[in-house]
């Protein structure tokens, strides 16, 4: 498996680009006539965008994505969903493709109506700079862009069983509303392997499970979450190894989300290691990378561990506190902090070596509960002054 | 029922004092022989001298509690059992009554081991101040207060139906680690009249349920919250009256926790009205009050209600979006932002009332659901720069 430039763009014949006026952002994605499947949001308000997109992909094909920042289209009534539908006709029109090929994605202040007179005509100027070039890519992954810091793409080259070579290629956007079960998140991944839309959706979802439905920004579960998985079928056929290369791309935006959260100075890894079922693992994951004590204290580079275990105890996990250990680890060093339920490092040179892990930009939480053989990892940050400056100010 | 002055020694006969060294503090309250009840957190973890409390108060009775805070006792194996051993043995020693008859609560730091150097001098001296006086009651509240900026007393008087006068009087403290079901929350209750332990449990189960379950600042779940009642029995016996007053009191002890939550600069009340069950009730009220970016919007006088709408939809309640309407409301004045599922107030002139409402002290989000018959009521507070500094800086 070899990591590549190029996002979506990395694969072949995918058209992308992307403009912004303002505080709006507008990205086209091109694909020709893909097989796709897609993750929606569990949150029970839905944006615009996402119903109508859930109705376009009910056949499993899509041909676009016209994805805008900026505002959410969510909670806009009829008049929402009539723009929703007037932005996939846009893009209907421009490429000749049937309007239901087209997905249509959102993100920014719920509530607002959609500003048409600024995106009918960023859509034409999109439109007009389609390429498959990692210029295109990087483009349409900036466009999305809210309180996003950076642009989130990544792609990978990998061998098919069947001998053909082929590529996943991925963009995304965070960085607050960012809970366990998805977050407004949107990503869009592309790959050139033939599968069937069911295919793809047994596939997306696995790889969702454990790479975006274990971020956590604030534990604010967004209206407008959207992960799109789009298949040209010029390669060979779906498989282990497609699995594998598409694990590591939700992965690898996962972190990225979780590195730009909202006012986020550090990147922070929960590992759950011998829980005694999978849902337990994934429980203290998150609850431990949700929790507001254990963000502060990262943020504050205070090793006060007893938030940790605070946060173990009510996960509404089994556990015994007779038998979890907690280890502290970032790139260069790791310390030991509870074993088996005794503390391992309570004299001061144990906590200056905590502490100076907490100092650094990646921290990791071993978590080992010892009773069971299941694992889960959750990604996560700190909570910061910044968090709270980019929210309370968010819509003024 | 009228408000009156002396916490929990507004009720006869009940000795209190406390002292501080320091960053510890210590309360020390007698009842005599009184039968008594206790909730205590729902963290697997529990600190030791909950474990003790919970074998002591089997009986259904209790004569007195001490109460430290600064060190909570938490995760320190036997030796933290047998301080908190100790600690029961002190009062017992110095009150002449048996060691099962003492409650042992402890607030603060996790994972230390108990400075029993400075908690046995304290004691003493405790012991030797206490008195029925509104002066005892006061003192007792500020040895348990941790970040509490103000400390928390409330005390009623009321007629019971068989014609006897009597009072409840409370204390607690906060301030942060504050989540539904309970919180870093002490707090003890006294009150006079005749009840059986199991007649005070289902009274104090009833009252917690809807008041102090219902707190959040922080959503972080502490592993040392307890609650306790005692009841001297020198008046009548317990009845509705009864369970009114004290409703009230652990209404009004919750409220002033929420007030004084961590960093807080406004109080909020998530108010949910008809919801299909009691269960959704409670949930949509508790999400709403719990999500980080309703919490920064109130903090930054934001009227962001599209955070309320996301929340409500990720609350896990039942709820049909074109029913759903919300009112913002303080003191002197309220608006309508959405009127079963339609924005009612999206001209400037409404969003202008929405954000000088937000910005005063203590603001009422007003959620009607519209489906059902069902109410609840949650308290909570904004998130601020200073609840990322109190939190980022605690153990250092």
């Amino acid at each position: 498996m070899k990591m590549i430039e190029g996002g979506v763009c990395a694969v072949d014949n995918i058209l992308a680009w992307g403009s912004r006026k303002g505080k709006y952002g507008l990205g086209i994605l091109y694909a020709g006539k893909s097989t796709a499947a897609a993750v929606f949001t569990s949150n029970k308000i839905k944006a615009e965008p996402i119903k109508l997109t859930m109705k376009h992909l009910k056949d499993g094909r899509l041909s676009a994505i016209i994805a805008n920042s900026g505002n959410a289209n969510c909670f806009t009534g009829p008049e929402g969903m009539e723009d929703a539908q007037r932005m996939a006709k846009f893009v209907a029109e421009g490429l000749s493709i049937p309007e239901d090929m087209v997905a249509v994605a959102s993100t920014g202040v719920i509530g607002r109506k959609m500003p048409m007179n600024i995106i009918e005509p960023l859509t034409q100027k999109v439109l007009g700079g389609l390429e498959n070039s990692p210029r295109g890519s990087r483009r349409f992954a900036e466009a999305i862009m809210t309180t996003d810091t950076f642009p989130k793409e990544f792609a990978v080259e990998f061998e098919l069983e069947d001998g053909n070579k082929a590529r996943i290629g991925g963009v995304a956007k965070g960085s607050g509303m960012i809970a366990p079960n998805m977050a407004t998140m949107l990503s869009f991944i592309t790959t050139d392997v033939k599968a069937s839309s069911s295919q793809l959706k047994e596939a997306l979802r696995t790889a969702v499970d454990e790479t975006f439905n274990m971020v956590i920004v604030d534990g604010d579960e967004s209206t407008n979450d959207m992960v799109i998985l789009m298949a040209t079928g010029k390669s060979g056929e779906i498989d282990d190894n497609f699995q594998e290369a598409l694990n590591l791309t939700c992965r690898e935006l996962a972190k990225m989300i979780a590195k730009d959260g909202e006012g986020a100075t550090k990147y922070m890894e929960v590992e759950v290691l011998n829980a005694k079922s999978q849902k337990d693992a994934r429980r203290v994951a998150r609850t431990v990378a949700s929790s507001s004590l254990v963000k502060t204290a990262l943020f504050g580079a205070d090793p006060n561990w007893g938030r940790i275990i605070a946060a173990i105890g009510y996960s509404g996990a089994v556990i015994d506190e007779k038998k979890v250990s907690i280890i502290l680890e970032s790139e260069n060093r790791n310390i030991e902090l509870i074993k088996e339920g005794m503390i391992a490092s309570e004299n001061n040179r144990g906590l200056k070596i905590a502490a100076d892990i907490m100092n650094e930009d990646e921290i990791r939480i071993i978590i080992d509960l010892g009773i069971g053989k299941e694992k889960a990892k959750a990604y996560g940050c700190d909570l910061t002054y910044d968090y709270v400056k980019i929210n309370a100010e968010y819509t003024t």
